[in-house]
């Protein structure tokens, strides 16, 4: 789409407008025109800002938001979640998507990396709510072989059918963990990505116990195991890393395969250890921030989570100085993990993605440092305006369909949780 | 002030009005009615909440939020802070004050306790801002036996002169820190709090070297240096309290002095341990929340720390049970500090200080629990209205004078730290 922005400011820049043609940025300066009939947005001297890029999350789990909390993980899966999970279906994962999508437009995400079921309700949601999202398409065989044939089977038929939607979306597959994933059905994984030329996404070394359930089942630890079926390379994204050590490290950084911290949900399931974040930067393995999903943060404001990330790092290493504010900004927006997508710039030439961000917020004032005022002191409400290719997703705040959103998906809640 | 507000919601009771009379709630209940003259607000089915008690900030500090970030806390204070402190002066500390003051109401605090300079700028800021506070006059003397005398003399002057302010404001005196008073002048404060019927704020056990300097200077760690110059009783706040050992928690739970825990100004300066919270409410320690001030946190948004705290304890102690939302919540409230004066509940025959929270927000929704969702997906902007003694401070997120104090606070700010 077209688009031209009058009146807004950028950084180390100043006022300025940008002109939007087929949906990426053509030009950036003062005084810049548009055929009459592209639509056209007064910034009114908001920031135009890159969108945040959440990482991980599941994001129809909005409907389990405050179902299970305060609980060890496994009783919240086994006691909470898994139950009503086997009762969700397509129009269940459409509505917990689009209220997810709503949160994150509300609070500056315009990107997000996603695993769950139901891959046609997700993509649906996310195609009418204008976002970009990689979703996945899961791989699990707890339940025996049969259950790993039905995915094999699910990403071969949705991978052909997941043509029908816009660029925006993208299929990727998603083997749940190494501990609940064969290794050959791994294998599996790793030859139809690099055939069908897709991303894989996984949870890896999220506690304690996955690591040595592997090192007792294997020999090996998570990340070599990976390496072991060909799921360690460029086009990997691997969520939480909490217990990761430094030989992975290397050899995670030598494959170059993403990882994704997720402050909130491990701090508030206690996975008994934080992120390596230092170590992981140190040898330039590719970086980005995830909420994971609602029912374990149970927010999807990455404006709150690039803070506590900030806070927890240095907390834990003891160093006031470490991640400080400006490389916080850079991972939210996706600078640090180009297989994400987020464009993370506003340049020319750029995807047109990009936030109004309401200067005159109170928690922006008196503005000594504007990034460090967006890490350390705004929520999510400073967006005024979200566009998604030249497409303005959200203007003033509001966002069309938003009552109705909410009562599907409150309906949804509660009959699967009655 | 009196007030009708119709159509609200209570948890646990459901819809309902409320009827203030002269300041506090005379009744809550279906189809209440009072004489024509009396203001009226329609809840428009909005859950009517305590707010929320900031037990630990230096509000003016706002004018030095993002100035110092990601560096240790001597350096911020050597290099940053203090020289452009040394330039402060009522008016600023007032503009300042109110700015903090504006977004404490728009994220539901409705009572603080504060320390700093100037207490008529903060005095008459929180006057016409209309919260409750507690502002503290300083006593340091690192300086010199002639910076005690002034300090002295000076919180003689302003009790005197503080008679002059609304019952909504009181006059603390707040000996800074055992490092930076002498043991002469904490005893002066110990008599001077006792005569004058004025409670003590001051920072206790925030670093590492606070306890081993006054182990050195002293043989005794700090809350028992405390109790020796008899500044541990009831009408005593303590913040942070990070390094307090067992013994000292004994005592502080023998003598009734409360204990502010501030978690993110600890983690973003990386104070090197964490706030016993399990201990210290095992003990019955009276327990409060605090931001701390905007140059270390750097919002007042107490909304975000409430989750932060409970993230951080659980994952402290790697223990997800601990510190469960309902907690949390009477935590953030001051139900478990009554010294601090928030009314803490929303019931007849209380202060009527309350907010109006918009169940509508999206991260509200399912609403599986109310309080969890407040706790771990909202941010303060589920505050739609805010009320204190009756007196509506906000309506629909809108204050009166916003601009003006945007603009006249970075105009201080611009002068402080040109």
């Amino acid at each position: 789409m077209d688009l031209l922005v009058r009146n807004g400011w950028i950084p180390d820049r100043g006022g300025c407008d940008l002109k939007v043609v087929a949906g990426r940025i053509a030009a950036i300066g003062p005084g810049l025109e548009a055929p009459p009939e592209v639509p056209r947005i007064d910034a009114g001297g908001m920031a135009i800002m890159p969108g945040l890029v959440n990482g991980h999350t599941h994001a129809a789990m909005t409907l389990f938001r405050g179902f299970g909390d305060d609980l060890p993980l496994d009783t919240l899966l086994r006691d909470r979640l898994w139950p009503v999970e086997a009762r969700m279906d397509e129009e269940s994962v459409y509505w917990g998507t689009r209220l997810a999508c709503l949160e994150m437009i509300r609070s500056g995400t315009l990107v997000f990396w996603d695993m769950y079921w139901h891959f046609h309700g997700m993509a649906r949601a996310v195609e009418e709510m204008g976002l970009r999202c990689a979703l996945g398409v899961p791989m699990i065989d707890v339940a025996g072989p049969e259950q790993g044939r039905w995915c094999r089977e699910e990403a071969i038929r949705l991978h052909e059918e997941s043509s029908r939607y816009s660029e925006r979306i993208h299929l990727t597959v998603t083997p749940h963990a190494i501990y609940s994933v064969s290794l050959e059905n791994l294998e599996w994984v790793a030859g139809f990505a690099a055939e069908r030329g897709v991303a894989v996404q996984l949870h890896l070394a999220e506690t304690r116990r996955e690591v040595t359930d592997s090192l007792e089942r294997t020999g090996l630890r998570p990340a070599f195991l990976l390496d072991r079926v060909g799921l360690l390379h460029p086009r990997v994204l691997l969520a939480h890393g909490v217990h990761l050590d430094a030989e992975e490290l290397d050899l995670i950084a030598a494959r170059g395969a993403t990882l994704v911290t997720n402050p909130v949900s491990n701090m508030k399931l206690a996975v008994g250890g934080v992120f390596p974040y230092s170590a992981a930067q140190r040898r330039g393995i590719p970086l980005a921030l995830g909420t994971d999903g609602p029912a374990t943060n149970n927010g999807l404001d990455l404006f709150q989570d690039m803070k506590i990330l900030a806070l927890l790092q240095k907390q834990a290493q003891a160093d006031p100085t470490l991640l400080p504010a400006a490389e916080c900004w850079r991972l939210a927006t996706g600078r640090m993990a180009p297989l994400l997508g987020g464009s993370g710039r506003v340049e020319v030439g750029e995807r047109a993605d990009f936030l109004l961000i309401d200067r005159e917020a109170p928690e922006l004032c008196p503005g000594h440092d504007f990034i460090s005022d967006l890490v350390y002191a705004a929520s999510g409400q400073v967006v005024d305006t979200a566009v998604v290719a030249g497409r303005v997703l959200m203007r003033h705040r509001v966002i069309a369909g938003e009552a109705e959103i909410r009562r599907e998906a409150a309906a949804q809640a509660r009959r699967l949780c009655r």
